[in-house]
C-alpha cells in the first residue's frame, strides 16, 4: 500500500476547496468569496498541480500536507493568472472554462482582486502546511516566487506583451514555462528531495505546453477549448505556429515532451510519472492533430 | 551601542531598493521593471514599515536581515494596494504621491501586473531571509496574509466596496487596519517574540490612520496630499467623518492615538515606539486640525 492511495485529482480538488472553504468565514465580503471559488471551480485539466503532486509523489510525498499545499498553491497563482489575463486591458475575453470569464461575471473591480487574493491564497497555504516543516518552507517559497514574479516568472511574461521588441523564448519561458518548473520543483522540495533535476523536465513540458496552447489557438474553434481562439493573430502575440508551421510546431512539441520524459530522473516512481506527462501531452494536442499523428 | 544603529529610514530604503534591484535583470521587461520602481519611489511617510522596524526594535531586533525584509514586505503589500486602487475601475485617481498615477504613466496592463509583481515581492524577500531562520518564517509569512489577503485583509477590504452593503467596521477594520496590525505583529515576530500583545498597538493605529484618511480627505486640497480628495463622498465610500463630523473624528482619532500608546507591551523600546507612534499621528493630521490642537 503507497503511503498517499487517494487519487491524486481528489486530493487536489479537496485541498483547492479546503483553502478557499477557510478564508470564506462570516467576516469576508460575500461577492469576493464567491469570485474566488468561480475562479476555481470547475477546473480545467488541472495540469500544473497534477505534475506538482506526481513530482512528490515520485519523491516519495513524506508530508502530504504540504505536497498539496505547494499543488493547490500552484494552481491558485495559475487560476489568478487566467483571472488577471481575461481583463479588459489584456485579453478582453468574454469566456474561460466554458463559461463568462470573471469580471464578465463579477465585474472588473472584483476580478482584479480575485486574482490578488488567488496570490495571497497561494502563499497562505504554504505557510500554513510549511509551519511543520518549516526547513521545507523557504525553498518552496521561492521556487513558488520564480514560477509567478519578476525577473521571470509569469507576471514578467505577461509584461513582455506591453513590450515594442518581445523576445519570444523568453516571454514563452516566462509566461508557461516557469510555472512548470514550479510545479516539479516545488514538488520535489514538498517531499525534501533536491529540486535541481527537476527544472529540466518542468522546462521542457512548459515548452511543449506552449505549444499546444499556440496550436490551440490556431486550429480549434472557441466552443472545444472554452475560451476565444485566434487570439495569438489578433493581439500580434508571438507564436511557434506563426514561426515554424502546424508541422514545425507539432514536432517541436513532441520533441519537448519526449526530452522531459529523457529529463525525469531516476526514481520510483519514474516510469508512472513518463506516463502521466505523455497523457497530458496528448489530451492537450488539438484532437486533429492527435488523430493525424495516432 | 545598539545592534542597528544605521537609521530606521535609510534601513528601510535600503531594503526595499535591494529588493528591486535583486529582481530587476537583463532578463525583466523593461517597463515592468521601471514601473516596479516607480511604484515605491519616491515613498510616502513610509508609516508602516516604520512601525514594524520599530516594533521589531523594541523587541530586540536580533536578526536585521529578516526585520528589514518583513518591513519591506509591509511597504510593498501597501503600494500594490495603492497602485490597483488607483486604476480606472476602482478610484480612476490620476495622480498619487505628487505625480502621475502608475496606470496613467505605463497603462493599465502594466498597472495590474505591477500590483502582482510587488505582492510577490513581498513573500519573495520574506522567503529568502526566512531561510536563515526558518522557525520564524510561517508565522511571519500567515501575519503578512492576514494583513492582505482573504477574509479580513487589504484586498477583503477593498471588495467591500462592490457589495451593496457595507459595514463600515469590517471594512475599515480589513482596508486599513490590517496591514498596520501586520506591520507590529510582523515586526515583533521578525525579532522572536509573541506578537499577540501587539495585535492591539496596529488595531487602534490602524482606526487612527483611517480616521486621518478620512479627515485628509474631507478637509485638505489635493495639492497637500499629492492624491485626488474628496472621493469618499464622490465615491459614496463610509467615512466616519460623515458619520461622525469632523470634531467628533478628530476625537476618535487622539482615543485611538492614545489607545494605541498605552497597549504597548513593557519593553526597553517602549518610549521611543510611543513617541514615534504619537509623531506619526500628528503628520497624519491635516495641517488646520493640527494647528487648531495645537
Amino acid at each position: 500500500m503507497t503511503p498517499n492511495p487517494t487519487a491524486p485529482a481528489i486530493r487536489i480538488e479537496a485541498a483547492l476547496d479546503a483553502a478557499i472553504t477557510r478564508v470564506s468565514t462570516a467576516e469576508s465580503p460575500p461577492q469576493l468569496a464567491s469570485a474566488l471559488r468561480y475562479a476555481v471551480f470547475p477546473g480545467g485539466a488541472r495540469v500544473r498541480p497534477k505534475l506538482c503532486l506526481a513530482v512528490a509523489q515520485a519523491c516519495g510525498d513524506d508530508h502530504p500536507a504540504i505536497t498539496e499545499a505547494a499543488a493547490a498553491a500552484i494552481e491558485f497563482l495559475h487560476c489568478a493568472s487566467l483571472v488577471h489575463d481575461d481583463l479588459p486591458c489584456f485579453d478582453a475575453a468574454a469566456t474561460r472554462r466554458g463559461k463568462p470569464s470573471l469580471h464578465m461575471m463579477f465585474g472588473e473591480p472584483l476580478a482584479v482582486l480575485t486574482g490578488d487574493a488567488l496570490i495571497v491564497l497561494a502563499f497562505d497555504g504554504l505557510a500554513r502546511a510549511g509551519a511543520r516543516a518549516p526547513r521545507r518552507l523557504s525553498g518552496l517559497l521561492s521556487a513558488l516566487v520564480r514560477g509567478v514574479g519578476m525577473p521571470t516568472g509569469i507576471v514578467a511574461g505577461q509584461a513582455w506583451e506591453s513590450e515594442p521588441f518581445t523576445p519570444v523564448e523568453t516571454y514563452h519561458r516566462a509566461k508557461t514555462g516557469a510555472l512548470f518548473v514550479a510545479a516539479t520543483t516545488a514538488g520535489a522540495l514538498a517531499a525534501g528531495a533536491d529540486p535541481t533535476p527537476w527544472r529540466a523536465v518542468g522546462e521542457q513540458l512548459g515548452g511543449a505546453y506552449q505549444i499546444a496552447d499556440d496550436l490551440l489557438d490556431a486550429l480549434s474553434a472557441p466552443a472545444d477549448c472554452g475560451k476565444p481562439t485566434g487570439q495569438d493573430v489578433a493581439l500580434q502575440r508571438p507564436s511557434l505556429v506563426r514561426d515554424l508551421g502546424v508541422h514545425g510546431a507539432y514536432e517541436r512539441l513532441k520533441a519537448c515532451v519526449a526530452s522531459a520524459v529523457a529529463a525525469i530522473p531516476a526514481c520510483d516512481g519514474a516510469k508512472g510519472l513518463a506516463d502521466l506527462v505523455r497523457a497530458q501531452a496528448m489530451r492537450l494536442t488539438p484532437q486533429e492533430l492527435a488523430r493525424s499523428a495516432a
